[in-house]
């Protein structure tokens, strides 16, 4: 089997999951599959309403099962395949997790289209503070600093 | 207790939330409380590293909390106080949760400061697909738009 191939029978895998997930109103139509050196570390679809938590996108969910799998909070050396270009903080926790790649099928635009807002909060993270719909206000700078500068000095911390 | 207090009651407990977790060398600088009608409802600070989850950030965490508490994915009505800026990956997850106001200490500009990539990651997110440092490639969004046909043809789906 060549690499195309395996691409996109790991990407039916994440089909499949989003489509099961709809068909048994498990929650949203999304799946992922996280693969190492060729083998399925971790899969899961979207969990947001079974599960009562709103982070529990597929992606996010599966990035948890590698992780604890793995013992690691590094995915380095993963790949990841997720039915739905992921949402900014499915995104954003693939970075935090070193994941080498992202292959997807749906875009942020067609979630859209089915009414949810992976596009709307792209377009909210690019604003300044003062422009979003969720306001922000700063407190207390000057007491929060400790905290960093006791993690600069400290000689006990793991990096991540 | 005016409500100026109050607030900075609520953001010393989230700055004394990430100096312990320096202290006892349990993760990364970071606190979180999340209040609703005038009372905590969860607090956490960062557990990347205690509990190999890279999306364990302090805010996700809290969120995760202050909904099983409240057998919901929707935490409208509630505040988050935050010891740092929410990473995009918070962020998005304060949206995805339908937080109704964000306050916050120190800014992504000084967790850069020691070393966290919340603004390089704001950075990436902000530019397209293929500018990223992580790649992203678009597999069979013909198969994959199925599950969203489903989705929004479903009688039996929970909404969020």
């Amino acid at each position: 089997m060549d690499s195309r191939d395996q691409h996109i029978n790991f990407m039916r895998i994440a089909i499949r999951l989003s489509e099961q997930n709809v068909k048994k109103a498990l929650g949203g139509p999304f799946g992922a599959v996280i693969v190492k050196d060729g083998k399925i570390i971790a899969k899961s679809a979207n969990k947001v309403t079974l599960k009562n938590d709103p982070t529990a996108h597929a992606e996010i969910s599966a990035i948890r099962i590698a992780c604890k799998k793995s013992a690691s909070f590094d995915l380095s050396g993963c790949v990841i395949y997720t039915s739905c270009e992921p949402c900014p903080m499915c995104l954003s926790a693939i970075y935090w997790a070193h994941i080498d790649k992202i292959y997807y099928a749906n875009t942020k635009e067609n979630a859209a289209g089915i009414g949810f807002d992976d596009q709307f909060i792209y377009q909210e993270i690019a604003k300044p503070h003062a422009d979003r719909i969720i306001k922000s206000e700063q407190l207390l700078q000057d007491e929060a600093s400790d905290a960093f500068s006791l993690w600069n000095e400290s000689e006990l911390k793991t990096e991540y």
